[in-house]
């Protein structure tokens, strides 16, 4: 161990005080059914709310007389599903954060997260049923609206994206050292269970609203996963979040998580069979996890877009 | 919804650049043996590393002649366990970390968080046997140690850690609005799973060490959840950050998040069944979210202690 | 509580003895690419073996002479997957069960338990990549191959298949009892999470094979949640039974396990909201649980074909 | 591939019956605290109730005229908890099942199935506080209550004790084919999480009761474990098995499921390092997986005591 450390700090003795905080109601599992007509559709959210403000006195006295009361987000989450509808979770999450910094004083920013869980139409006698979905797959849509009475934050995204190509992958050319024995490879499985978020640069979607956006987006990552030849998993995110940005002009920011989750050549030699890019064990554990922010020159501040929620200490 | 989000931003047209990114092996499962004498030892581990540094080549030609492999960090973080043992979490990820920075060229700051499980000895006839343990409790502790060549940042930390006191709690007094149907109670079981992590201000954990201070801290948490006449959750965790910052001059900042894991006094009165406080339903979701930073106006800055690696985009 | 309770039994004095038992390798993660053309192929299996024979001596003694290591069923197993290859999950499941009894003599009997999990082709400008999936749905297919010398039983199955309606479903008529206070309903969401498992009269799938005799019984499975008024979720399943057995004459029986996600109204009267069926909350727990088999009265017997392995004492 | 499948059995054509089935209510998370004293004690269980009986008209016609909503089972969970209270999760689950069988005519077999969460006291100044607890380990006490007008079956248990011995391990000896390569070891590291589920001979635990019998037959199983020098897995589930019926004559049978958590040893011979017995990697998947029943040659018939609800087709 070398000795780059800095000197220890000499014991504090500064005043305590309270630094960053925020609360509220996390996980509330929303399903709302559209039923004007005998072709019903579904909205299927899990939504967190959380408030920011001055709210001292419910930490240092107990006083809560500032506190809105985490069931109470739940109650507004629940009847807003109602009173102004879920047509995209973009939406339905700017309405809420709205409200909180307009309507309830204390409160001076509010950050909305919400999880949507897709469901396919069920197909019947080959025709799409009016009340039956099937749940499509385990990806996940996610928003964060983050919100002050002067300005919005809208940060889109989609988790447990889960993408393989068997050929296509290289890696090789790395750097060495004494603990390294991997081997390069010119071809290899590569396999990700993406997490994108973009940061949005104004509040418009565009004209076919968020719903396409949210789809435009899913498309161009799996198109650059598909076709970029790659030299690194590094190399195919910066390729996602460069093409985003370049078709996508209200987009400002990407951000990208992806374990590269290994697939190892099994080796089957001792038993004389060749092995030659078929027979793979997918393993769990570790994983390589590689990470990058891919944005404009002149986006607009990030603020508190990136300020988590429910995992502000995960 | 009200109009205080800004005017629409025009769209942009800024070159699009690499910023913010990072890699490593995530998820090492390492169990260290010290047999030295017929009482072995025991070190559970989930390591991840991750490093920092100009790799911006490998993002945008794929060239990887910067890029140490993720395979190379989980051998070293296995030849690690061994050359120089894990005393402590926090000193075997410390030793990683200054590794990184030292060692390789391209890395400028290396982030190494650490998970260690707790194992407790197997009883047997009465006595603490020599080499089998049971596995002690969910409580997870945590290390996240981050280094540059300037300065070292030690975030310690428990998660999991699952309390419930079933008197000593109220919550009234709250603000309301015409979504609030909560009543108020002076009397309530208050349940969490805290996650509970503290900035080190020295890298000197006292005269006891990183396993005592841990211990310490550890029980500083439980007693005052305990003790505290709780007006509120947010209260509770305020006198928990109070306490060990008084107690323990070596920390700088403690932040705090803690679901309330709320339980429900279940409706007997149809069955005519009075239900004081005796039977509750231990409901999943949703779940109040509290949390809060408490630290000292001395504290040095936090840098990059609290930017996590593999909850980046979480 | 009543006295129908038998009386109590004397302490017994019997002699110990090893009953049953069964041994094997539980999850192997095994991935398999075809390419034999650019246009590759993939089967991504979870594949759980497990030995049946006169393994005494193991338990008694510790003598492994008799005992084929759970590691060789491993590499068997991923040698497997080139040598016999994946045409299907029961054919590979068939070929390595037949294996075990033929070719290692103390094995009298192999299960060998299998889940797949569904890949879609990427769409790239519209046309189906060569070399690039998405993970399709979170739905699992499951095998479980079970056979001695003389006798093979295949039980073929789907699990995870969450299904939702949000009409064309009625719960009332019930019985009531003094702890009843739940209301009847005409109208209400009906959803679930699908475990349905068909045990094969035969060997033989029919002229299409197994994967399309999979998406057949997925398809009626669909169609009859879809279409059938319900009057309680017991009649849909049976109706599900029903209509596979019905249309598939290969097919002994059927079993089914249901969990009846609740989707509970909301309760917006407080707010002067109307919810008419339209904003629910997706409860977590508990959740009913309906179970059943349906069956022919010429079914052949069933054997050990539903005696598990990985759930054995789940 | 060898042939000894059976012929081809003719498609059928016998009449469609119900044959097995049954529902409940799953998973009421039932939290019951006693506070007759300032000294308050505290049950935490996960109850599942299971009706069995006639009712074939729910399936074959929707009518509900004898089914007992879940709603109903749930409501009877909770109003039981303080009705009869929870002594020992035993007598809670003899409690519920003797009265659906009891009580609702329909019902001729009753299932409980109980899961138990474990908290310690807090201590706070030396003292184990009278309101506070915190989350014990992970392990669960499990009971499986089976009740007809004439039997009832009583399966106690635990699940989720993961233990672990750094030595006194052998895996040598074994059975070898083609496809074994694995090395023979005399001192390895075995961990297991292990599933013991022990069958009463009587309704009786013993002047101790049930909680004292389950602390018991945990002690057995950790001090054998740790004290057999193991051959293989297989022989310590048996050896523990033994132990209980030997000391517990009240215990009819013993059902163990063991998952070999592999700790394979790392090889550090790349970088010079010596590894004896001292770094391991905790592999995820695959794992062995032994499972093994020892009973009494005098036991009664298990009848229904192993058919279980939850997991009947897990």
């Amino acid at each position: 161990m070398t000795e780059s450390v800095p000197t220890e700090t000499p014991p504090l003795t500064g005043r305590i005080i309270l630094s960053d905080n925020q609360y509220g109601k996390a996980e509330n599992r929303i399903v709302r059914i559209v039923r004007d007509s005998p072709r019903h559709e579904i909205r299927d959210l899990n939504v967190s709310s959380c408030l920011r403000g001055d709210l001292t006195a419910a930490y240092l006295t107990g006083d809560q007389s500032k506190v809105l009361p985490t069931d109470t987000q739940k109650q507004t989450a629940y009847a807003y599903a109602k009173e102004v509808g879920i047509d995209s979770p973009e939406q339905y999450a700017l309405a809420l954060a709205t409200h909180y910094v307009a309507d309830i004083t204390p409160v001076t920013e509010a950050r909305i997260e919400v999880e949507e869980y897709p469901w396919v139409r069920a197909t019947v006698d080959g025709t799409e049923h009016d009340h039956t979905w099937v749940r499509g797959s385990a990806e996940v849509r996610t928003v964060a609206v983050t919100h002050t009475a002067d300005h919005t934050w809208i940060v889109s995204g989609i988790k447990d994206l889960v993408i393989l190509k068997s050929t296509g992958s290289e890696f090789k050319g790395f750097l060495t050292d004494p603990y390294t024995v991997l081997e390069a490879t010119e071809d290899r499985v590569m396999a990700t269970s993406l997490v994108l978020q973009w940061r949005m640069a104004s509040l418009d979607p565009g004209t076919d609203g968020w719903d396409a956006l949210y789809a435009r987006v899913r498309q161009i990552a799996i198109e650059q996963f598909a076709t970029v030849h790659s030299l690194a998993l590094q190399q195919t995110l910066h390729r996602i979040g460069q093409a985003v940005l370049e078709e996508l002009p209200n987009v400002a920011e990407v951000r990208l998580s992806a374990p590269n989750k290994h697939h190892f050549l099994y080796d089957l030699t001792p038993f004389g069979i060749d092995n030659h890019g078929e027979v793979f064990n997918a393993d769990d554990r570790p994983y390589g996890l590689i990470q990058a922010a891919v944005s404009r020159e002149d986006a607009p501040p990030a603020g508190p877009a990136w300020v988590p929620y429910r995992n502000w200490l995960a």
